[in-house]
């Protein structure tokens, strides 16, 4: 009877695991990140037992691929830390799709591996089914329970959600460049809306002023009595020129959410959409799990690839089949 | 007894569209598209009386937001429209979330939409469930309904799932600048990986050799005997050059995908995916139809916001009402 030995083990590493993390063990957090990343059966186990130090607040940092993302939070993390413990996560799909990115944003960050009050992570983007937030929310809470005040969630690169940092951080920074010639397109797609601080960043290039005009004037438009009205910075990050500006806006931005009740109810919704979201992602799996079902969606797969059916009609029986997959 | 009077009416205004699509009635086509964008229960019976006169060839252009994606369709479709049938489907989340993009992409595009055999239609990006996938294939049925032999879609701007357009196009162009000093940036986060064809538009700015000739490096490691070997093309859009070798590009590409036993093996995993997003997201929806459920989640939200519970806990719970929902 080798499975409740393997439980016992299992339950002891957990513990020592907690502990470990508990106690300010950095190398029980990798383990337990790790963990999280590979969503085995520990992790569960492990995040179902574990407790909070702290209620860290999240801010996220996302934008276009090349704004300078890494160095703002490497300087953000610099000034925060020096009263507060801060974790960073780092969304990163390059690092399993393409086994590391292809220039350095960690080496730049090194130099805060180093400090004493912060730890940082780089974690792969999205599974098949879910997205970043389930395993963003994993990580703080493991930072909450080694007692951070802080995270930041980073998002790097194309590919990836920049809606979803919406839904997973409290305070969430745009970043955002100079692009001569190309200033506006930089805004299209419903980007602003995610924003609450946008930062110009390499604000030293031509057309920054300009960029930043536009872009408080399209946010002006929109500004709304009683609404948290999105202030529009300047920086330049690797002159670390700026960054007390948007430390400050976090901090107003937060007072802000936290005591207006319209920002409140917004904060709420979100909730339910994460809690919905890795629910789905869960009744699918377990669906999905039950004998036979994976047949009868390569038959229905390919029906369609041979047009004897429409994409519709297949997912619509689809459903049906993983509706009833509880009675077989 | 109003229902059975609604429902004929609607079969008759179905039966009426079809029966436009089918003859070239633009109107209808529009009609019909309108109704796929807002899911009512219209389109649902529409697209399951559809039928297809044409398999079209799916086209996917993407790529970070500024690249000239657009200027690129718009000669793509100006080539392929000579003597084919060319609808163009533009994923604009900013159409919904910020009321029209904020630079006319639209505008440029004018001289398209009097062309005869072209369409172009936008619709806004993802639902808070499904993703941009669904409506996707909706809109390419439509087109197929109508004859058209080519499908471009187009993604457009910041926070759009450059991952989904990989599952909903047979070939997929990615678009990128020489932009200097940030050229190597713009390939991290493993979006190399979803591209079929790289175009390194703008290519008259300087540094588009140098980034042309990193890509090929970067492709060029990872080739492998029997596998679609991406090629890296450069082009002005503004100016038509280039577009020539883009669309014999497609085409090779084409020839490859129904060809390759690999690549149609691959073909087929990506349409196993469409099926169960889209069957998963009608299971959802049906699970939170039922009375009380939705209140459970909005209890489960309460307690996770005031750290009484984790997040984790809160959906595993709600993941259980969801599987047990058909009971009640």
């Amino acid at each position: 009877m080798p499975v409740p030995l393997v439980l016992e083990q299992m339950n002891e590493s957990i513990e020592k695991l907690i502990a470990g993390i508990a106690s300010g063990d950095r190398r029980s957090l990798s383990k337990a990140i790790s963990a999280v990343e590979n969503e085995n059966e520990l992790a569960a186990e492990l995040m179902s037992k574990l407790s909070s130090k702290t209620n860290s607040y999240r801010i996220g940092i996302t934008g276009p691929p090349g704004t300078g993302k890494s160095t703002l939070t490497s300087n953000i993390a610099d000034v925060l830390s020096k009263d507060k413990g801060v974790g960073i996560l780092a969304i990163d799909p390059s690092s399993v799709r393409s086994g590391g990115a292809l220039l350095g944003d960690r080496v730049r960050m090194t130099k805060l591996t180093l400090a004493k009050n912060v730890y940082i992570r780089s974690m792969a983007g999205r599974g098949a089914l879910g997205g970043i937030a389930s395993g963003c929310d994993d990580v703080c809470a493991l930072y909450e329970a080694f007692g951070f005040d802080y995270t930041i969630v980073e998002t790097i690169g194309v590919g990836q959600d920049e809606v979803e940092i919406r839904d997973v951080a409290d305070t969430v920074v745009l970043v955002l460049n100079p692009a001569a010639g190309d200033g506006v397109q930089t805004l299209k797609g419903g980007v602003l809306e995610i924003a609450d601080i946008i930062v110009v960043n390499k604000a030293d290039l031509s057309g920054a002023d300009a960029i930043a005009g536009l872009l408080e004037e399209s946010l002006h438009l929109r500004s709304r009595p009683g609404k948290w009205q999105v202030p529009v910075l300047k920086s330049v990050a690797t002159k670390d020129d700026g960054t007390a500006q948007i430390v400050e806006q976090i901090a107003r931005h937060r007072e802000f959410v936290t005591t207006n009740e319209g920002a409140r109810e917004i904060a709420k919704t979100r909730l339910q959409a994460r809690i919905l979201k890795k629910a789905s992602t869960d009744l699918v799996r377990r669906a999905l799990s039950i004998s036979g079902t994976f047949e009868k969606l390569e038959t229905l797969a390919g029906e369609v690839a041979l047009k004897s059916k429409s994409l519709r009609d297949a997912a619509k029986e689809f459903e049906a089949i993983l509706w009833d997959a509880r009675r077989s």
